[in-house]
Formats: C-alpha cells, sequence, structure tokens
C-alpha cells in the first residue's frame, strides 16, 4: 500500500489497546520486543476471521474488530492463562477510514478491558481478513489443557451455547427482525445477535479454573463438537444431560413464543458455535470450589465423565427425561447436526 | 472445513519444524505453552503473504511455504534475535493435497534449518493467503533497533539487493526464459528467480550483528525506502555510494550481455524489494569486528550516516563517480522510482 495509506493505518492502531510495562518496544519496528515475566510459561494462540466465513459481509467494524481479539481471548481463557500481548495482521480490500477506525474501536475496547497492548502486526492489500495471535502467561506447568479429564469428573460449561449461532441466524435472516413481531421478540432475537456480535471471552474464569478445573476447551464450534475433542485429548467419554443445558432468557423467550422450536433449540446449543464460552471438567473432589464459582457466575453442571470402554465406541452419549426429547426427531437431531447417535437412555 | 480435511492438514503440520525442548505443549490443544529462557526480551513478529499481491498466482508451493517463513525470519534477524517458535495460519481455497505436501516441505526445511518449532496456528477456507507468527529472543535490553544509528556510522547491506525483484520479473514475463537466449543467460536468469523464490533470511549475521551494529533493518520493501525508514528511526540522514552497491555474478552477466540496461539494475537494487537482506549501521570505532564479518560473508559498505541538518529535509543522497550515473536519466531515476532526488555530488 502507498506511504500514505499506512500512517493512515498507523494512526488508528498505534494507540490501540493497554500500555503496558513490559513491553520493551512496540509497533513500529522489525519486531516487537516484549519481557516475559520470571517463572511463566508462555502461551501463544492464532485465529484467522475471513469475511463470509466467519463472520457475514458487512458485519459493523467495531464487532469484527472486538470478534478478531476475543476469539483468541476465548483460545487464551481455555488455557487458563493471563493475556498481555497481541499481533494484528489485516488483509483489506481498501482503506476505508471509517472502517478502521470502527475495527480499531472495536478491537481496542476489548484489548483495554483485559489489558492487552497490541505491539505489532501487519497490513497488506487482499480480501478483507483478520488475523490476530495473542501471547499470555501461566506459572510454569500450571496451563489448562483438554487431556486432563477423569472418569467421574463433572462436565461443565460457562454461559448459555446456541445463543450466538442464533444471533447469527437473526442477522441472516432479514425479515425475522422486519416482520410486524411483538416488541419483546425483537428484543430477544436483538440479544441474541448481541451474543453472536461481541462475544464474551470468559479470561476470569480461565484463571479461576485453573486451580480447579482438570480439563479445559473453548466452545467456538459447537458445544457438542469441542467436548468430544476434549474427550479425545483426555481418552475418556461422557454423558450429557440435555435437560440441563443452559438457556437464555432470551432464547426461552423465542422458544415461548414459537419462534425457535425445542429441537431447533438444543440444535443451536449442541452444534451451533460461535459462543466462546469454555466446557471443562471438575473432579468431585473441587464440588465445592465449583459451588462457589456457580454462585458468582453463570456456569451449568451437564453431565459427566465416564470411562471410554472401546477406543472405537462414540465418546459422546446424551440423557434427557423429556419424554418429548427421546424420540425419533432427537435421535436423528443428534446424528444428522451434531453427528452423534448414541443414547445412554 | 471437514474433520476429514482438518486430520489432512494435521497430518502435513504437526510434524513439520524443528523439535524443541522448551515446547511443552505443542500444536493440537487451545493454544501452545511454552519455556521462554531466563533472562531473554522475547521478540515477536508477524508478517502476511497474499496469493498475487506478494507472490505470483501459481508459485511454486514450497517456495511459498519457504518465503511465508523466511519473510519472518528476515524480521527476527533484523532485531538480532535467535529464533524459536513459529504459529501458521493458513487460507485455502480449496485442500490440495499434492499443494500442501509441498507447502509444508518448504516451510519445514526452513524452519529445521533455523531449529524452529510449529507450535500452532488455524487453517480456514478463503483466498489462499499465509500468515506466520515467529517468536525467539535476545538477551534482555540487547535487541536490535532501527533507531541507534549516529552521524559518522558506516552503512552497509548483506548480499545483493535486486536479485529479488529481477528474479520476479523474470517470473512475471513468460519469454525472457522462452526466447532462445544463450544457456548462461537462461542460467543468470533462473539464479535470480531463485533469490525470489527462496531467499536467505541472515540469522547467523542478525546474530553476529547485535554486538557490532547501531542499527539495523531488514530489506523487503526496497533498499533505499528501507534505509530511509531506519535513518527516521535514528533521526539522521545518509549519503549512499551507488558505485558501492554489491552486484551479483548473475545481474552483471545480464548487464553485459544486454538483457538489464545499467540504470535499470540500479533501479531493481535501490528499490526492487522481496530481498529479505540486512541494511545496518556500524561505528567507526567497530570496524575491525566489520572487516572480520566482511571476510566471511557477503557484506559491503555502501555509504555513510550523516547529521540531519534539517528534519523537513530528504534523509537520503547519493553519489557515483561515475559519468553516466550522473545525468539527467539517474536523477529522474532516483526521484520517481526511488522517491528520492537528492544529489550529495
Amino acid at each position: 500500500m502507498p506511504l500514505g495509506e499506512f500512517a493512515l493505518i498507523d494512526r488508528y492502531f498505534r494507540a490501540a489497546g493497554a500500555p503496558r510495562v513490559d513491553v520493551v518496544l512496540g509497533v513500529g519496528d522489525d519486531g516487537a520486543v516484549l519481557r516475559p515475566p520470571p517463572g511463566c510459561d508462555l502461551i501463544a494462540v492464532s485465529d484467522t476471521l475471513v469475511e463470509g466465513v466467519h463472520f457475514p459481509v458487512g458485519s459493523p467494524a467495531a464487532s469484527v474488530g472486538h470478534r478478531a481479539l476475543a476469539v483468541n481471548l476465548s483460545d487464551i481463557a481455555a488455557m487458563g492463562a493471563t493475556p498481555a500481548w497481541a499481533l494484528l495482521a489485516l488483509t483489506l480490500p481498501q482503506v476505508d477510514e471509517a472502517w478502521l477506525e470502527e475495527f480499531a474501536r472495536g478491537f481496542s475496547a476489548l484489548a483495554r478491558a483485559h489489558e492487552v497492548a497490541l505491539v505489532g502486526g501487519d497490513t497488506t492489500r487482499g480480501p478483507l481478513m483478520i488475523n490476530v495471535q495473542v501471547m499470555g502467561f501461566v506459572p510454569q506447568g500450571q496451563g489448562l489443557r483438554r487431556s486432563g479429564a477423569r472418569p467421574g469428573d463433572l462436565l461443565c460449561v460457562s454461559g448459555t451455547p446456541g445463543d450466538a449461532a442464533a444471533g447469527l441466524r437473526c442477522l441472516q435472516t432479514t425479515d425475522l427482525l422486519d416482520a410486524p413481531a411483538d416488541q419483546s421478540i425483537r428484543e430477544a432475537w436483538r440479544a441474541l445477535q448481541q451474543r453472536f456480535e461481541y462475544p464474551t471471552p470468559r479470561v476470569d474464569l480461565g484463571l479461576r479454573l485453573s486451580a480447579i478445573a482438570s480439563a479445559c476447551i473453548d466452545v467456538s464450534d459447537g458445544l457438542a463438537g469441542d467436548i468430544d475433542k476434549m474427550l479425545a485429548a483426555s481418552l475418556c467419554a461422557a454423558i450429557i444431560d440435555l435437560d440441563a443445558l443452559p438457556r437464555s432468557a432470551a432464547m426461552s423467550s423465542l422458544i415461548e413464543a414459537g419462534a425457535i422450536s425445542e429441537l431447533d433449540a438444543l440444535r443451536l446449543a449442541l452444534a451451533g458455535g460461535d459462543d466462546y464460552e469454555l466446557a471443562f471438567c471438575v473432579p468431585t473432589s473441587r464440588r465445592s470450589a465449583l459451588d462457589e464459582l456457580m454462585r458468582e457466575g453463570a456456569i451449568g453442571v451437564i453431565g459427566e465423565v465416564v470411562e471410554l470402554k472401546d477406543s472405537a465406541a462414540p465418546r459422546l452419549s446424551f440423557r434427557s427425561g423429556r419424554k418429548a426429547l427421546t424420540d425419533v426427531a432427537l435421535a436423528d437431531l443428534l446424528k444428522t447436526a451434531v453427528g452423534f447417535d448414541h443414547f445412554a437412555v
């Protein structure tokens, strides 16, 4: 890009994020010079958002800036780490000053909230795409992993998975909000949209979990699939209690109004993706610490880890006490949308 | 991407790069867990290659893999650092197994040569684009910067800038190699192509320079422009001796054969880009250490740093003893192609 455009971009990003004393040299040289705290392991994560793949074309720039950082902070959270530094690689079809200003605002607000400094990166011309890489710390050897779950552990999730996917559907279906719907229904859809556009990385929860959880993963691709990855790394299986899946007030009101069916809500919760919540396992011996966490924030115990008897068998089973949820439609849902068809009932 | 495609990609990248004992946890979790050596600053760099912008459409996959890492190792070299860990964010229009295998081969060969471990990253579907982020180390406070040059310092460059840009021209001009040219001319073009497709990051030189150089920058956008950035950071000016610019045997033979003019060669050397050499400044008090380095590898002293008398004045001046190079055409070249028009003669 011409030098003038670089200068423009520089204007928006040089001051982005939080100031930190451990940044010896930030944006502006060939590389950033950073001073890791002694006695810590460095956690490094990287995630890319592509327009039209990870967010709808024409998404608000502030949301894109927020999400580009949030998806990485969510990975940092899943490692039980404290985030510190970010690099931003931004590919833009053209320099749109208003778009850049909003993007930087969304990115920077979240960075400052988590005391993350933007220390470098680059800008290139091309299709809209944002790669962010975040570095953070854990005390040596204390990083959370996917691989520590053991049979008997409680299976938990933060927040209310499924909301973001419902919000994305609303963004992609123009008439959902245009139709002369009830005011409360419009508000419920808007609340879910907000969960897609401005997800909350659970950084504080991840830090608390590092002393409690046996395994952790962030929920980005869909709750069931991500839990399955954690179980695969842990060489375990689990039973998910479908009746225990946390549900937001917005989702409940849409189900009540008939805008979303029970089965559809279940599909969104299990396979929706884009939630950036944490799924984790807790040994029953730490139940009181978990109870304390549950008093402070939205966490649901949604099942239990069990022994994997046969490595070729499905790792996930489901149970439900509700008659309507154990019928053929649900079996079909679990098989086609979630990719698991093993019932524990 | 479907899980099967992820598995395919995983196959090529899980074993890419060098094994390292300071990688506590590599590819496969939400983040990598890395153990920085005590007493060191962490250097973090990030660079993106976009197909059709940074390399021609249809470039050999091994070259793309090599260059994606090389451009980052070059930044690490310019900081005087030892590279250690890389993250790879790969965006692909489709999964082409043969392409991936070659890409991984090119990436991995260079990573192993520099003992760099691939510790994470992600793969997404989209236009072909590669972002790589590399982390490395310097002893605390010893990172090389752009900002340390002082009047009187010798201005130096490694290698023979201009070769890569000439090689790119050959890649983009189909008839240069197809024409019934002399065998030695074809070989010269091929040698220059090689400099574009497989640039050599000067990591070892950067490490040596950390004790000698007062300032350093990697030459990626063009020698004159990159030196100008170093001077801007150092609040200095410089005079470049056009007669002292290093020239490769391949470039010389193409000039001799009339395939490239003297003026054109000068434009390529000053403004060509993609060289990934190092431009640096050395105080005259360290001349003997510099002489020792020059005996070991290709380094040219191409000018000297002078005082910047007026911050609004051009920072770069040029001189040449050759009659043919001080004429109107050269002045025009410097002004239009390089963006500098101040003669020191």
